[in-house]
């Protein structure tokens, strides 16, 4: 198998984590998101993936995009450990979960779109940082309330072992503190995520212990 | 089973399709988006879901919520007829053109963050639509692209029965056409989303078909 990724990218982030996770071997291949106006919109790059948006797998010869989709992919194909529960009801829970991140979070949050607001909109970095942290805040929030509420949260956001929830809260909340985001008000997300980065899939998948990654704090 | 939605979401939109393709009963609960300043807002439905977003489904006291996970449940419970293929490499596709929609597409354009453009970044009406094309095209390109070249397509986004990637499109574009955005550039779309509302579980999941909608054209 074959990645492609980019070391902060958090989307590339939750599929290295699942990797790590399975014990799967896989090939990374950087694709540098900021360098040069960004390789993931050269032809090359598009050739395969049209959306021009990391990660890609490749998985003897099929392509598969959307990290997500890519999660999904590999719990089917390599079940053990598991990333979901058996029960259709605690899937759906955990998938929830996931998605509260992935589907309301992220996709506001992500490079392209603060590039369109100081590009397209003449949007401040004062105004930008209050959109950044409006929306951290619009799906933390009741992510919290679930995990603190919920009988089903345990040492993890499902239970005693990590499943797609952890996966997408850990890269998310790598994202917060990169964006100065106070996490004071969210104590059950702090302890899962802490109980995540004790485990060697989770620090492995890091985006500083990656081998594309740049030393500088804040650089790109 | 009982379905919280409201005639225009078009999250709660796909929820509905999925659940007529399967030929499954669902109370409906409409919840008004804008009266009010929202009914998704008041503290009695935020006790069913914290996230004050549509749809969310109730199932045997079970409450479900985000549309992905409401999809992928209904999916594992009622299995007949398939929403999915049998192979992970194929539904990795379905996900990954569903998900195109649902994570990339959707969550740029929805209620709140438009209102969040008009009343914090004070953006003028043009440079909103000029956002909500923007991400439709974004979405769009990529998914006509892939459509049309990807070998798997057939009278659906895949193969010649709908999945879940028929059941986000159909919505998105009646949003596309509800925001006067051209789909001349989109001929494989407009293609399966008329094959698809030639279906009648597609017709009756229709916003106008909804016991909650409002007439007048532009209304919300």
């Amino acid at each position: 198998m074959k990645l492609y990724t980019y070391w902060r990218s958090t989307a590339a982030y939750r599929v290295r984590i699942a990797l790590h996770l399975k014990g799967l071997r896989c090939e990374q291949e950087p694709v540098h998101l900021v360098k040069d106006g960004g390789e993931q919109h050269k032809g090359e790059y598009r050739a395969i993936n049209p959306q021009g948006l990391v990660p890609t797998l490749v998985d003897g010869g099929h392509v598969i995009t959307q990290s997500l989709a890519i999660l999904e992919y590999l719990e089917e194909k390599h079940p053990e450990p598991a990333l979901l529960p058996s029960k259709p009801v605690e899937r759906a829970r955990v998938r929830s979960l996931a998605q509260i991140i992935a589907c309301e979070v992220h996709p506001l949050n992500n490079l392209r779109v603060l590039q369109y607001l100081s590009n397209e909109l003449d949007v401040s970095d004062r105004q930008k940082t209050r959109w950044y942290h409006h929306w951290l805040e619009q799906g933390l929030k009741p992510l919290e309330r679930r995990l603190a509420n919920e009988g089903r949260t345990g040492r993890f956001c499902h239970g005693d072992s990590p499943t797609l929830a952890d996966v997408c809260l850990v890269p998310q909340l790598y994202n917060a503190r990169r964006f100065d985001f106070p996490l004071d008000a969210y104590p059950t997300l702090r302890r899962i995520d802490e109980a995540c980065r004790e485990l060697n899939a989770f620090r492995a998948s890091a985006p500083e212990a990656q081998p594309d990654a740049v030393g500088t704090a804040g650089s790109n």
